[in-house]
């Protein structure tokens, strides 16, 4: 089984380590294919860079000419584009924000979102309610830091603390990592959740496990209704 | 007072048709500016559509190198894009979803939306959730036409009556044109309106009102928290 | 175009902070008539204080004889009335609260309400929830000035301060005038917002806008349902 | 123990049907008392009413003179006023609306109303809804029928009947009876919810076996916050 | 009238208690009977003591060989089993929680329950929840205390008061007892109630008084849909 | 990896066809191992089932001494006992009626339950409510068989086929298989799914792959709250 995982910015060192943590989460029969989009935010952090991050990603996958693959995960923790790729490939599609937050829910009444940058809490709320999974969410936290800042260990253990202890004062019984580039950091941040006795779910692991479930079931998206196939029509991507 | 409106697809007859739309509903001292993507679908149907859709008009407006203007409106029924827009402009943003919506709560219990295709209604019914005025929204349905389609006055006037009779018997006391390209069809659906005693609301003309309310109170988007200025960052808008 | 705003109370004095409110936020071909009702309280601050008003302000609309009216503003903040207006008049009828909350909303993701007595904040989240605009506010607080007390500057001024940033800790992105008294002071209450870096809305203007845009449209109430007029019958107003 | 309840209409001939519903629901140590208002609609049929009745209400309690009394019912249902007079009054409050909600709860995992005019649908969901109770309501449906022509026994069954297959088609697995002039009409309707196999739940005798349950457990309306009691001030009681 | 009032757990003592606040409780012409499982957890702390107490409840009342009774009172704050036993019985069956709640919204906008351990928040929650009575539920605390704790007055007044406090702040207008062993403690927590000016809802009391009330009424369970009678099978209850 | 899959109640056969089911789904490296309660009903179908089955499902696992085990999963769809279980065991805890919703979350923007008598909606309905993923479920219909007729194929699949519809025009564009006992049918009613080009999700099978997936992320139960282990005390299950 082939996954096929987009990055949702351009940084193609994330890209690798988002395919390390879907590597190590993956079973053994599973090959993952890491894809950068061409063009897009180099790192997402708002609204404006998650609408251009949705088209690029789609893009993407639109005009990826590598080996076929069983199912697509999107690595952008509250990011846009999960219903228009449904749309475009007959593969299952799983978006790490909603896969982190299914699984959450199978280990506590609540769980809590431990994200970057607190301007992002209302995307990812948005997209946790659409999802279907916002029920059970306790609250979403900022850390205070951006994407890029991620790589400095030490200084987001102790601001993935913090926002872990203010979601826990919340009812969360769970802590998601929210936000893909904290992948590399699982070791470090898992010992936080150790700390204060809460699993601690990574959605890129939670989205690739998910993903192979659904193929493994030979299930794939409905086409009736929502997520039918794109009607043809002309559409230019980008700037022409 | 200068106002731009957005068509969220690359056909301008259809801009034309949302300008004329847009201009009758306008105070005597407004301008309005249409502004069609350079990029994007020829029409947006469906969540693909969308997505692309969001990050053109996005593009467009950044890239905009018209006349001073005072506000946007985002002539998109369900688009996506709103809050991105928020982001990047100093100006007050209206879209027409939310702006029909807001309207149409003043005027009875119930509101009802009539829009083009089936498929659309989960974009339509989410756009209205996260806006917050989904409350009232007795109900969202499908003429079954495409808005390509909609220039034939006779088949959409029987369509539009056809899903007019299913909202209101879902409780809607007033209707929303659930389609910006509607806005050419307003005296043919308002006699719709009329035979089965319902106002009809038009987006495009609301989010006009709106948007100059806001201007001459001197009020625009908050920059605390969701919609702060995008971070200064490398983006590409398109296949480079 | 003449809009009639109608007080909550019998405070002549209130009623003409009001109008100059109004005046301040109408357009220019807009009059506006205040209307202050023969009976009620003479400030209204809970539940019994709102069912008085609400009759005795439809009484004194029942009984206008002044010029003929396009609009009614209702200008009490979290008051009762607001339904029955709407099934007595033919004009469309804007309720200050739910009004400053529909602007509101297209100003930030979410707002929240800084009103006079801890009391009211029932009577307000009630009449935002039936205004079906409740989904996206935040919090409503409560200054602890009556609403006679609020010619004193100063000290509403830093009640004011304090109470807005309650709501700002709960997530509001803009402010809402929670009392129609609040109008004189607008100037002084948008440093406080100017201060905290949030817009502040105030409802009669909003709805002073919002009754124009409705009439420029050609928009009122429905009468299908909930608003129908009024049957004929018998009715005694006020103890004979 | 004495209860007084209140008619929420001039109508002598209908306050007298409540009292003797009322004292065949209550216990045998219980005096009940009718109270009519002075003054308001002959009969309570849509918000207009309402809000005249409520302030009318709550004024024929403001000049009671009566013998004391321990509790009250007021017997209008979906009708406003609950709040102010547990404001006004220092003993429990019942209105017939929740009351009948709170008892159906207690019989079935949901319940449905049955009310006269389709109109005071949204009155009844409303006051449902702030009441507390609304979760589990399935539907709320109208008979067609006016308040004052429910003496009419046949055709009341006939549309009553209607009606509760119309509620029990949404979920219902209990009946509420949506007004209080039905109770005289409890024997005629009861065979109907027999024939459906559905218990009936009558609002006048579950308010008043609810108030007797608050007076002997020595509980009344909580001072804090919400309905503190009523600020000294001006206010007139209708037209001067 | 008689009531049978069963206990959730196997410790007599407990069920004196009960049956002593119950007797202190009900009407004149009311009988208490108690019951004691023959097996289950000897008290009900967290879900698993919960499911094991509701089936050994529901066998308790399948087997009982005493005098007729007209209603079932479950006296478990926030245990399962109260839809099971509607099925089984003929009578009315009232659950604590759910009769708490009831009360406790006739007296005051929002209520909170002060419970004994943290651990039992979502038992209770979700209760409310399916009850159709958590809308106006401001907060469930715990105290800390075990259910066997309660006998030492003074520290779990203190630990009361504290719980109590928290759920005031956050709202709440009305206190609900949220265990049925703290009926024996009735008249100390009362005083904290008096000291915050709070009304104090104890669960047995309110279920003793609304079962009466269903059984004067000639009330009983729907057999329409989810209450049913079981149907006829082999069940074996407990280890054979 | 050992899975322990419990049947909900004490028929052998069943367990065996949902052993099966469970081996069909489940990865190379799983045993899978049937676990049929000593005690309870001989099918679960309602609340009294359902409350004696969680009970004898928990004291299965409780005194189960087989070979030790990575996960449970719970073969009961709609039926109480997850959070005990989830208490009792140090492993990952997956209920099949949570499970379903899960994946059909993904697969879909709405999904719908088809269950096998009518009666059972309500407990699927809470059991969804209570995991937080009720918000997507669009309806929840009986096809009016009991659990042991489902031997009968072809009477099976026609009523399969008539509540597919019902809830396909509710909104649903995914199917749940609602009961442990469809399992051995899946590939006929996947026949009816394809008909109307709707993917069927079954829960055991999802179960499975969910509780695996969890396991393999060395992912476990949240002791902070909810599940905290049971505390130490006498306990006696079933009649002594």
């Amino acid at each position: 089984m082939r996954i096929v995982v987009t990055n949702c910015n351009t940084t193609q060192r994330m890209t690798e380590e988002i395919v390390l943590g879907a590597r190590a989460a993956a079973s053994p029969g599973t090959a993952v294919t890491g894809l950068t989009p061409a063009w897009g935010p180099e790192s997402a952090e708002g609204w404006l860079d998650s609408h251009l991050s949705a088209a690029a990603v789609i893009d993407a996958l639109r005009t990826y000419e590598g080996p076929v693959y069983d199912a697509v995960v999107l690595a952008g923790f509250g990011e846009h584009g999960r219903e228009g790729v449904r749309e475009l490939v007959d593969v299952p599609v799983v978006d790490i924000t909603e896969a982190a937050a299914h699984l959450a829910c199978l280990l506590g009444r609540r769980y809590g979102v431990v994200t970057t940058l607190e301007r992002s809490r209302g995307q990812i709320e948005d997209s946790l309610e659409t999802a279907g999974v916002a029920r059970n969410c306790a609250a979403v936290a900022g850390t205070g830091l951006g994407v890029l800042d991620l790589a400095d260990g030490e200084r987001t253990r102790a601001a993935f603390r913090a926002a872990a202890e203010r979601v826990r004062a919340a009812g969360a019984e769970v802590l998601v990592l929210g936000c893909a580039g904290m992948t590399g950091l699982r070791r470090s941040v898992e010992s936080v959740g150790e700390e204060l006795g809460l699993p601690v779910v990574d959605g890129v692991a939670a989205a690739v496990r998910l993903a192979e479930s659904l193929v493994a079931l030979g299930l794939t998206t409905s086409r009736a209704g929502s997520y039918a196939v794109p009607l043809p029509k002309r559409r230019v991507w980008g700037r022409p």
